[in-house]
C-alpha cells in the first residue's frame, strides 16, 4: 500500500511539483549537491549539471500529469505524462533515492523516439 | 511505505517473474482476457495480442533485474532492467491495473532508441 506519509515520496513530489511548474530553482531545494541523475541522454553528475539540464528542458515543458506515485522510507517512484510543446504526452517514470530529506540519485525514463518522430512529422507535413 | 501484501503487487510480480523467465504462458494466468496493454509501439487489445507480442519478444529476452516495486489494492508499478541479446540493460517501467486477481491494463515504458542505437553500432563496427 502506498503511504502518503512516505518521507521519500514527500520529497520526490516536492521536486516533481516544482519541476512541472517550470520552477526548477525551487525543485533544487530538495536536491543534494552531489546528486547523480541518470537520464536517457546519459549521466548528470552534481546539482549544477541537473539544474542546467532541466532549465533547458523547461523551454519546451508545459506541464505534467501524475499517473502513479509510490514511496517508502528512502525511495520513491513516479509515473506521469510529461506535456511538451513538440509532444503533448510523453509517458515518463522517475525513481528517486532520498537521504535526510535530499534527493541523492534520480533515474529518469522516457522514450526518446517520440521526440524524433514528432520532429520527422513536422518536417514532412 | 510499500507493502509486500499489496494484492495488486503480488499479481504484478507473478506476471513479471514468469515473463522474465520467458514463460509468458504462465504469466498469462494472471491476465484478464480483455487486457489493454499500451506499449511504446502502440496499443495491444486483448490477451491474445499481448501474448503474441511477448512470445515474439522472448526471442531476444535473456532476463530482467528488479530495481523497485510498489503496489496498493488495485495498482502496481515496477522499475527494472530488461536484459536482451542486442542491449544488455534496458531500463523499463511497467504499470499494472489489477481487478479480482487479474491484470486488466498495462502501461509499458522503455526507450526504443537504445535498440536502434545498438543496431546502428553493430552495423558500423
Amino acid at each position: 500500500m502506498n503511504q502518503p506519509d512516505s518521507p521519500a515520496l514527500q520529497t520526490a513530489l516536492a521536486y516533481y511539483d516544482a519541476w512541472r511548474r517550470r520552477d526548477h530553482s525551487t525543485a533544487m531545494n530538495v536536491v543534494a549537491d552531489n546528486v547523480v541523475s541518470d537520464t536517457p541522454f546519459g549521466r548528470l553528475a552534481g546539482a549544477a549539471a541537473l539544474h542546467q539540464s532541466e532549465a533547458g528542458f523547461a523551454e519546451i515543458l508545459t506541464g505534467a500529469t501524475l499517473i502513479a506515485s509510490f514511496g517508502d522510507d528512502t525511495t520513491a517512484l513516479l509515473l506521469y505524462n510529461t506535456h511538451t510543446l513538440p509532444v503533448p504526452n510523453v509517458l515518463s517514470a522517475k525513481y528517486f533515492l532520498v537521504e535526510n530529506g535530499k534527493i541523492t540519485a534520480i533515474k529518469g525514463l522516457f522514450d526518446r523516439s517520440v521526440f524524433a518522430e514528432a520532429q520527422g512529422a513536422s518536417e514532412h507535413h
